[in-house]
């Protein structure tokens, strides 16, 4: 009976505990949203130290501030403008700056050691990966439909590393839920209920929700 | 005066010592083409139970599948043709395919956890970088003019990476003479007097070189 069912049954090894300390609704998205940014965050080490940008603070970015945040990393937003900057800060975020403004491309070259892409449009990537210092590295989680553009002298100068990342596996899903319980993280979202799914459906396409909709299945 | 010099001043922390254990003819190169690849060959840590592949096999090419081979790492060369599959084994190269052959990209798919591409030609990269394996990186030293056009799920299935690397600083430059003399590595050179530059400037653009022209500056 797929999502919507209230008993399945399913082995063991693809089962993760919710922790006591998240609600349901807010954990619900932390099972894609969570652990696709918590896997890049936890392999290239974001924490003490470290200079982490998230591009984007949507439905994933908003999770990756709160998520680096917690493991200690200095973390700035990157967004298209500074609309929502507020939540930014509330999330955790140290530094937010729009990147509509050319200047930002000035004034953070060099910077940082991480940077999470979690934009799906096709960004102007090589003048992103400039702001990477020394052996930094940025990952790519939306998937473009193009390819993306790179300068062989944008890598080799610093050592600058672009790479993926995808979801992540069972034993790291169930480590990034308790480390959110551990840290009281949650998706910021709306709970609906089953019927104004195809409202909530034309809002996502507008790109109208802070920052995801959860429904709820008793609803159904 | 500048490299034609006999004598010269320098700063002390500018100097690198060249081991009694190789010529001065077949360690000039090392100072370029040997550090370039020794760099990141280190930094990417080749060696036992790595496997690298290197992609084209010309000045710098050759030196780094000596160099490879010498730190352990199973070494792979991928050129154009197999024209100088019997030079690649004999400086260490355990295998040896040809990239004008499409099989090639078929046989080796996700077979490489490093690969240092040399060539300065717009190469398809995005099917080079298919060749590697999980959490595997592509070194790019050579500086094609256009840019590099990789696909984003390219990248995020085995969380792949494309990087770049420079030259290497002093310090490494000492390491690498070091490495070289304790495992006899020099460059494949052809030694010319000066008054053969003009003839050996043209086979150098006509690739007809294997693999290095040195200059033996006693004749100037």
């Amino acid at each position: 009976m797929g999502g919507y069912s209230t008993q399945i049954v399913v082995t063991e090894n693809f089962v993760v505990s919710i922790p006591d300390g998240i609600g349901l609704d807010i954990a619900a998205p932390l099972l894609c949203a969570g652990v696709t940014v918590f896997s890049p965050l936890r392999h290239w080490n974001a924490g003490p130290g470290k200079k982490v940008a998230i591009i984007g603070m949507g439905g994933l970015g908003h999770v990756a501030v709160k998520i680096a945040s917690a493991m200690g990393a200095e973390v700035t937003v990157l967004s298209h403008s500074l609309s929502k900057q507020e939540d930014g800060r509330r999330f955790g975020a140290d530094h937010y700056f729009a990147t509509g403004d050319k200047q930002t491309f000035r004034d953070l070259r060099g910077r940082f050691d991480l940077i999470i892409n979690t934009v799906s449009a096709d960004l102007p990537i090589d003048n992103y990966m400039r702001l990477l210092n020394l052996d930094g590295t940025m990952v790519v989680l939306g998937m473009p439909e193009k390819p993306i553009d790179i300068r062989p002298y944008t890598l080799a100068s610093y050592r600058r590393s672009l790479s993926g990342s995808m979801i992540g596996g069972i034993a790291q899903t169930q480590e990034m839920l308790d480390f959110c319980a551990q840290y009281e993280i949650g998706a910021e979202i709306e709970l609906i209920s089953a019927d104004e799914i195809d409202n909530a459906y034309d809002r996502v396409v507008a790109s109208d929700v802070r920052y995801r909709f959860v429904i709820d299945a008793a609803t159904i």
